[in-house]
C-alpha cells in the first residue's frame, strides 16, 4: 500500500482525487500495489465531500507521517507551497506538482534537494496542463540538442486571440465575455500580461538547456495592446496573432521571451485555437515535433499530476531520475534586444510614402488601408527595427514580431 | 562504460550510429557513463564508414559477448530480426527497436521474455518515427482510460493524399512522382494498401488496451481507390481524405481498422500534411491530445531509437518497466462490420433522385455534379449503410467513412 498526500483541494487537487478514485483499478495495476489518499491539506473543510475524512489543516501531520511517501502539491502560489515542498523532499518524500510558479522560481533548488534526499520532484502538469511535454523532452527527445521551443502556453489568451481573429472583436469586449464564461479570471493580469506564459517558457528552457532563467526577468509582452485591426490585418496576410513563449540559444546564450507573434498558416501551431495549447519543439535530430491539447482545466491537469504520481509510485523505492538544472549566470542569458526576426510594422503613413519608406526597410507584403501602411520587414534585431522606424519618421501604430 | 550493439546498418541503423556519435556528450551526461558502439551487425561491409571496424557478420559474436548489455534492432522484417531479439533478451540484454513488424507480430511474447529475464524491450521508434507517442501513452497518460486513437501513421500515403488534395492530381500520377522523389518505394504495396499503418495501429491498440490484435487480421483498406474527384469533393465539403489508423473499444471489445477517412477541418489532424504523421489520443481524463511530427526518416527515427537506448542505459541495472500485453482472444475483438460512423456516399444518380434517395438515407451536405450525387449519411454500421445503398438502387461510385 502506498500512502499519498494531496496539498490543496482546489480545482486541480479535487481533480486529482477524482482521477485517483475513478481510475483506481488501472492505476493500481500500473503501480503494482494499492494506492491510498491518506491526507488532503486545505484551509477549508469539505463536509459534503467523499474525502471529508482525509482533510487536515496542519501540514505537520503529513510531513511527520513516515507512511506518506509521495505528495502532490497543487496549492498554487509560491508560499507556503515552496516551503511545504522543501520540507517534504527533506523528509524523504517524493513530490509531484502542477505549480508552475514554484517550479519556475525554485526548481533548481528543489531538484537539487530531491536528488540529495534520493527522492523525485516531477512537474509534468506545470506546463501545458494535460499535454505530455516535460517527460517527452526529458526522455523521448533526450538524444537531441533542442534548438528552439515555441509554444502557445496560455489558454486564456489563446481563447481571446482566437475570438478576436474569428469575430473581428476588440480585446476588451472578448476579455469581458471570457470572464463571464469562466475562461478568464476576475483579475486577468497574470494571463493577459504574459507572466503565466513566462513561467512556463522558463520551465521549458530549463528542460531544454539545463539552465533556469528567472521568469520575472524574461522579456514579457502581453496581448493587451493587440487590436482588432491588427488581428484582421494578420489574417489577411495569412497569419494569426498568437501569444508565443519562445526560447532558443544564440551564440551559446539562452534567449527566452513571451510576446504576441504573427504565426504563419504553414506553421503547425497556427491551427491551435481556443483554450488549447500547442508546443513546437525544434531539435537537431528529430527536426520538428508538436504537442497539442488542453493546456488547463481540472481533469486534464489532474491527468498529468496523476501520471507523475504513478511514475513515482511504480518506481518506489528506486525513484525516478529527476532533471538537473543550474541557475543561469548573467553571461549565459541572451539580450532580447539582439534577437533577430521579421516584424510586422504598421505606420501612420499615406500610400504615397511607399518609395520613401522602402529606402529604409524591405516592404514584404505591403498593405494599405485608411492611413495604415503595413508591411513585414526583413530579419532585424529590436535595435535595428526601432532605428529604421525612427529614420522613416512616420508614427508607429503597431509592431509585432513574426515567428 | 556501456557497450551497445546495433543490428542493421541501413537507414535507421546508420542514423542511430550518427546520433550516438554526434550527440555523444549530451547522451553520456544523461546516461551517467561512457557509451560505446561495440558491434554493428550487417551482411555488408562498409569499408569507408568510420564504423568499419565495428561491423560484424556473425550474430553470435554479439549475443555471446557478456559486455554487450543493450542492443538496438533496426533490421526490418520479421526474420531474423525476431529471432535475434529473442536470443538477446534471453541472454539478459535489453533490446530497443524501430521494427514495427516484429513488435506488432511478436510483441506479446517478446515483452514477456524481457520481463522474465529482468531486461527491457522498448519500441518508441516503431510508431510515428521521431514523434514521442509510446512513452507518453505509457507514462504521461497512464492515469487515463484511453477511449480512442486516430492516427495518420504513414508518411508516404499522407504525402500522396496531400498532393492529391492540393493539386487535384490522380493517385497514379502522384504515386509515380513520390517514387521518383524517394517518398514511396518501388513496391509501394505495404504503404498504399495500409499494412504499414495496420501494424502501427496494432501497436497503439496494444499500448492503449493491453491486448494485441494480429495486424494481418485488422480491417485494412488502402488509398489505391481514392480518386481525384473524391479528394476534390471532400475539400469542397470542408474535409480532407486521410488514411487513418483507428482503434477504440466497443462494448468491451477492441476495434482496430485502417481506412481512408474524411477528416473535418475542425479536427486537429486535418492540418497534418505531407510526410508528417499526427496521432490523436482521446482519453477519459485528459480529453484530447495530439502528437505531430516526422513519422519516418533517418535521423527522426534514430532520435527515437537513441531515446530508448538512453532510457535503458540510464536505468542500468535496475531496468525500465516495459509494458505488458496479452494476445486478444477472438471474443475480445470487435467486428468492424458493427462499427458505426457517418459515411460519404457518392451515387451514380441524377439530381432528381434526391427525394427518392432521402426516403432511405439522411442526406447531409448533398452535392451534385455531372452524374455524381454525393452526401454524408447519418451514423450507420457497415451492414446498415450497405443495405440502404442497395435499397436505393443507384450504382455506388464511392463510399468513404467519416472520422
Amino acid at each position: 500500500m502506498i500512502h499519498v498526500a494531496l496539498l490543496g483541494f482546489g480545482v486541480v487537487g479535487s481533480g486529482t482525487a477524482e482521477v485517483l478514485t475513478q481510475n483506481k483499478s488501472i492505476i493500481e495495476r500500473k503501480v503494482g500495489q494499492p494506492v491510498s489518499i491518506k491526507y488532503i491539506l486545505d484551509l477549508r473543510d469539505f463536509p459534503d465531500s467523499p474525502f471529508a475524512d482525509r482533510i487536515v489543516h496542519d501540514f505537520n501531520i503529513i510531513v511527520n507521517d513516515p507512511e506518506v511517501s509521495v505528495v502532490a502539491e497543487m496549492m498554487g502560489g509560491s508560499h507556503p507551497a515552496y516551503d511545504f515542498t522543501l520540507a517534504c523532499l527533506k523528509a524523504g518524500k517524493s513530490v509531484v506538482t502542477s505549480n508552475k510558479e514554484v517550479v519556475a522560481n525554485f526548481g533548481t533548488e528543489l531538484l537539487t534537494i530531491a536528488k540529495e534526499n534520493g527522492v523525485s520532484y516531477l512537474f509534468e502538469a506545470s506546463v501545458g496542463g494535460g499535454i505530455p511535454i516535460i517527460r517527452p523532452l526529458r526522455e523521448d527527445l533526450s538524444s537531441n540538442n533542442v534548438t528552439a521551443i515555441s509554444g502557445i502556453l496560455n489558454g486564456t489568451t489563446n481563447y481571446i486571440l482566437t475570438r478576436m481573429d474569428n469575430e473581428g472583436a476588440s480585446f476588451a469586449d472578448v476579455l469581458k465575455d471570457a470572464q463571464r464564461l469562466g475562461y478568464a479570471e476576475a483579475n486577468p493580469a497574470a494571463d493577459v500580461e504574459g507572466l503565466d506564459a513566462a513561467r512556463k517558457i522558463a520551465i521549458l528552457a530549463a528542460m531544454a538547456f539545463g539552465k533556469r532563467l528567472n521568469p520575472n526577468e524574461i522579456l514579457c509582452e502581453g496581448i493587451t495592446s493587440v487590436t482588432a485591426a491588427d488581428s484582421e490585418l494578420a489574417k489577411e496576410m495569412g497569419y494569426a496573432i498568437k501569444l508565443i513563449g519562445y526560447t532558443t540559444r544564440m551564440n551559446g546564450r539562452i534567449l527566452a521571451m513571451v510576446s504576441p507573434r504573427l504565426v504563419s498558416r504553414y506553421n503547425p501551431i497556427h491551427g491551435v485555437n481556443d483554450v488549447n495549447n500547442g508546443i513546437l519543439v525544434n531539435a537537431d535530430m528529430v527536426g520538428q515535433v508538436m504537442f497539442y491539447g488542453p493546456g488547463a482545466g481540472k481533469l486534464p491537469t489532474a491527468s498529468a499530476v496523476a501520471g507523475d504520481l504513478i511514475d513515482v509510485m511504480a518506481h518506489t523505492p528506486a525513484g525516478v531520475i529527476s532533471p538537473v538544472w543550474v541557475d543561469a549566470e548573467p553571461d549565459q542569458i541572451a539580450d532580447p534586444e539582439t534577437y533577430v526576426c521579421r516584424h510586422l510594422v504598421v505606420l501612420d503613413a499615406p500610400k504615397s510614402a511607399e518609395a520613401e519608406i522602402s529606402a529604409h526597410l524591405d516592404l514584404n507584403a505591403p498593405h494599405f488601408t485608411e492611413g495604415r501602411f503595413s508591411f513585414i520587414t526583413e530579419e532585424l534585431s529590436e535595435a535595428e527595427v526601432k532605428a529604421k522606424i525612427a529614420e522613416v519618421g512616420y508614427p508607429l501604430i503597431t509592431r509585432i514580431r513574426v515567428l
